[in-house]
């Protein structure tokens, strides 16, 4: 079969491999949506995750099912499914103890080209099929469904590790699309001001549509001063750090008030530590929680987060601002996400 | 001043009484909105919480400070505040351990028309000023503040109870003013599917509004088949009871999945006691937590929640059906609570 | 192979059967020690599952595995392992959400002698092995290890279930060997004073010994006046309920403080309902939690469990009053827990 | 009255000043134990909360009560009372959010030798007696009681902050008296195995009596490396910290799962800012929550941690190392914490 990999560290190419075999638990899947993400370019081009050989990238799709092992109970084949981007080992330690994502070790529950290949391909393989793939709802566009593999429940996990409660006033710092999906979990979660913190005008646009109050602009002056200025000197009370480098956590920390909680998303890819400003951090004791999480992936959060598209409550499909046809589109489709022109958020390949 | 009053049981009327003194840590405020609640209804009529001799009733109201204690420091005379219907004793044990409301004993927290006179009347007195009042937000409709008294901290509660997170299906039993801003909230936590359950035309019309994704007619058939059939036998994620009686309890525990919690705001005012049917309990085995708590109230509170309605993401003042002028007609807005005509939610009166 | 087995209800006797299948993620072991539970007695002479036929009893051993399937990677014949009572499919959505004991349904990871064969026998059949085992320390003693099946599990379930916090003033309610474990889970949790209710003597002395502060001899008074009058009327802040009956959870309320938690971890096995005093619930408003729910099992929860006994912080073998030797030896072993001799709290049988 | 001071940085030395007033809510208490501690050094001699000019020292006190205000209902002269170290204002938005010890600002809870005067003289003041003080329980030692102003609800704060649940495998770096009892906490939250880390003798006796299960000397080698070998490389479940420095907070990152919590309890004093080495957090993906904050103070949390105390759970007079006699003495129990002799804990001054 076809596949488009990372061929090595700065070098991506299309390759061609052996169908995935199916275990008998696993499912082998051919994809009827892909999309491809920030961090496939941050795995080929910075080398975020070490050297990679001829690995098929990819972990967002949406698929239909090509054949199941003997011990899958409720998929079969032809069955369309979402698929999230983190497919745990659901009888580890870590996923009974909460944590799926480390199933097996720290991030190890991200298996799609991290430590497999992923889903860029004529077909690809998922461990533990009843644990890991949700039915596609009738009638729910592709383009959603596709987003529901990593953007929605990573902005999502945003919102859940920030602890949201009614009526917290919100920094959402960064608005790429886990960022918009941050500013839509924290509406969702019954934030009242939202303030959220970027430049480019379609993603300030659509964060407004998703629920921000406020679009902070960090062209426009320091951003803490900015937020300080609009909350008049109060600060917030829960930060989603969807964005930023290293530095944004003493950010974060200067705008948020005792009690608070930031809750980071962004894979900080650089650097050998990040410096939490020890004023800003009430001396180790202003109780300014730092939390930051691989969001949870399978099939329960899957089917509750395709439910909240089915109930009309998030709008994901409106991320895609640049739709492409056929797997061969995924080269093009992925080099967009690494030029980033000013219209894109996110593309989207379709497969016919 | 003149108030109206709770006579005894079964029985109102207007009684002249002197303005309340102002302790320390107090205010005096006049009312500039009032609304009657249900609760006043079971206080005169079903003598839910025992006699009283000429109290005057009511506990929702926003007001200007008229007169504060030589400690307030946040307050002063002409101040527009939002007061919520539960006024705690902030250094009390209680408090201090998280349970506001029962400051000093068990519903406690609860003063107005309950251990003291309400708001009925031309002046109110206020306990702890700083802890119990909040600024009422510049160019806030009337109509929405005065929601934040009781309604919106009552409806919110039962979401918080049920602990809704991200994609949860969700029952909510009773869609009267508290119902409907319990649908409301369960949205704002991120509910997916909302089964409201009520019969009446616009409470049923404003509960899809605010948030319901079906209406479940108890005139059309048991409730419990209804809502199992909606979810193919699956039952729900979460219950919120804000109707109904002590049966419901049990309506709600067969409808509700293991693991589920059932948050209850509904003030049950007879009976000698709730069944919870063992077996849809699960033998005491199934994690079907049953909560149930008075709305917690106070400054912060009532902050937040006024934040939520700035924000735009409730919309209370759509409780309101009809709109009365002059304390005078806090009589006639008591009597339209009573009598229930099917075009009523709640009514409000102003005072000009 | 030769099991004790429920005939059918009301009837006992041993069994000839196949040693069952293993899959290929399973495990069948031979015991090492067994015992027999209470809820053998109301599965046999109760019915309180229903009827079963011919269906081995027992869901309490230490064993040895002696076959595993094909997909099991951490466990290898000659492997000595606890097994929780409750062996939960990981995979399931209700494992997912945080309830393993339910996955599958309500109660429905709950297998040993409920829906297949228990562990009263030469051999038994454990599902998911990588994920329902658990190594058995070196040099933990028999008994301690066979407690760890459900008494200790179960114990301090209740203690998590009522949420106890430091210097929580705790009531147990039944100090039989489940009841026992609750109050040492009480005082690992970080309870100050526990009232521990029961009226037999070597229960009692154990409780002491586990943790109890004060016991409370139902035989000597109501237990509701009499918390009331140790606690000056405050009552206690955590009531674990491991005991009585369907009436327990109304003296349980009225002993319980606003804001307050019941963590019931005792079957019920008989009644129509629960009764729950509506004044003493504070009339639905009073934020007394209702928690009640089945022991998680699995192998974290063993190995953490084990961890305990290692580190010197539990002493489940002080429950083991009378010991057997020998598979033929369960038999009297159960009728023992029928009988319940006044010195009996819990035999172990050993098979050499 | 007479009172000891820090007269500027670097700088200590006796003042003589009036009497305290006493508000309406108040109490001024005079002094029957007093402890110095290590944050009164760093006050003084490393100016770690700025310089501060005759402000008496000390926030560790038992007192008697010889004047209330007016509005004061529970105590009286004579009541012999417990106070803590974090006096907070009841009623302000910090404490109704949860976190009394940052009311009217982070860290603004803490008042005692920070903002106003502390114990170390004839007589001190408290504000909000009814919600800061708590009767000393009858017959609690003197040393006991005064360890609960500080020592105790900061070191069980560290098990709190770290959320320790039942067999979780425990690091806690440092032993001094905070440490102490960082340990104690752990254990009385259900922790499994405790490694202490620390080097002194006397130290690491206690520690091991309050519930470590091994002592791990810096001394002897690296932590990280001696605490993965003690876990067979699978480190810790959660941390507290409660000494070392800035790079702790790595050290306990190595050491820590995914999926655990760092409790901070320790004040970091210096430094510009706190290093949190990227790849052991997970590149920002591994939850591994980073908490640190300020004890929680009021007279409920002085009343459950004395409850624990009188039920003989922790024994925070064993660490009471020195005992002095008279106000006078002060002076040398302050410079015994500024030497730290080797057999020094925490040094306690009676007054007669």
């Amino acid at each position: 079969m076809k596949g488009f990999a990372m061929r090595k560290i700065g070098s991506t190419g299309w390759v061609e491999k052996e169908r995935p075999q199916c275990g008998p638990l696993d499912a082998i899947c051919r994809p009827l949506a892909l999309a491809p993400c920030t961090s496939d370019i941050h795995t080929v081009w910075a080398g975020a995750i070490g050297d990679r050989k001829d690995m098929i990238l990819g972990h967002e799709a949406v698929g239909e099912v090509v054949e199941v092992g003997a011990l899958v109970k409720d998929f079969k084949p032809g069955d369309r499914v979402i698929i999230t981007a983190i497919t745990p080992d659901w009888s580890t330690l870590e996923a009974q103890g909460g944590f799926p994502m480390h199933s097996g070790g720290m991030l190890s529950g991200w298996k799609f080209s991290n430590f497999k290949d992923g889903v860029f391909a004529e077909y690809f393989h998922v461990n533990d099929a009843d644990g890991n793939l949700a039915h596609l709802p009738e009638g729910m566009d592709l383009g959603a469904a596709t987003m529901l593999a990593d953007m929605v429940p990573t902005g999502l996990h945003g919102a859940e590790l920030a602890d949201i409660t009614f009526g917290d006033n919100v920094a959402v710092i960064g608005i790429g699309p886990v960022g918009l999906m941050a500013v839509a979990g924290a509406a969702l979660r019954g934030a009242a001001q939202i303030y959220a913190v970027g430049s480019r005008k379609n993603c300030a646009d659509l964060a407004l549509e998703f629920g921000a109050t406020r679009i902070v602009n960090y062209r426009e002056g320091d951003i803490v001063e900015q937020i300080l200025d609009l909350t008049r000197g109060q600060g917030v009370d829960k930060v989603i750090v969807a964005g930023g480098d290293n530095n944004t956590f003493t950010q974060a920390l200067k705008i948020l008030k005792p009690g608070g909680i930031i809750g980071n998303v962004n894979y900080l890819g650089e650097g050998e530590s990040v410096p939490i400003s020890r004023l800003d951090w009430g001396c180790g004791m202003g109780h300014k929680q730092i939390r930051g999480g691989l969001m949870p992936g399978g099939r329960l959060r899957a089917e509750k987060l395709a439910r909240l598209v089915t109930a009309g409550r998030i709008h994901p499909e409106k991320l895609i601002t640049h739709t492409f046809h056929g797997l061969e589109n995924v080269e093009p489709a992925l080099m967009l996400m690494k030029d980033k022109p000013r219209d894109l958020i996110k593309p989207l390949v379709i497969l016919d």
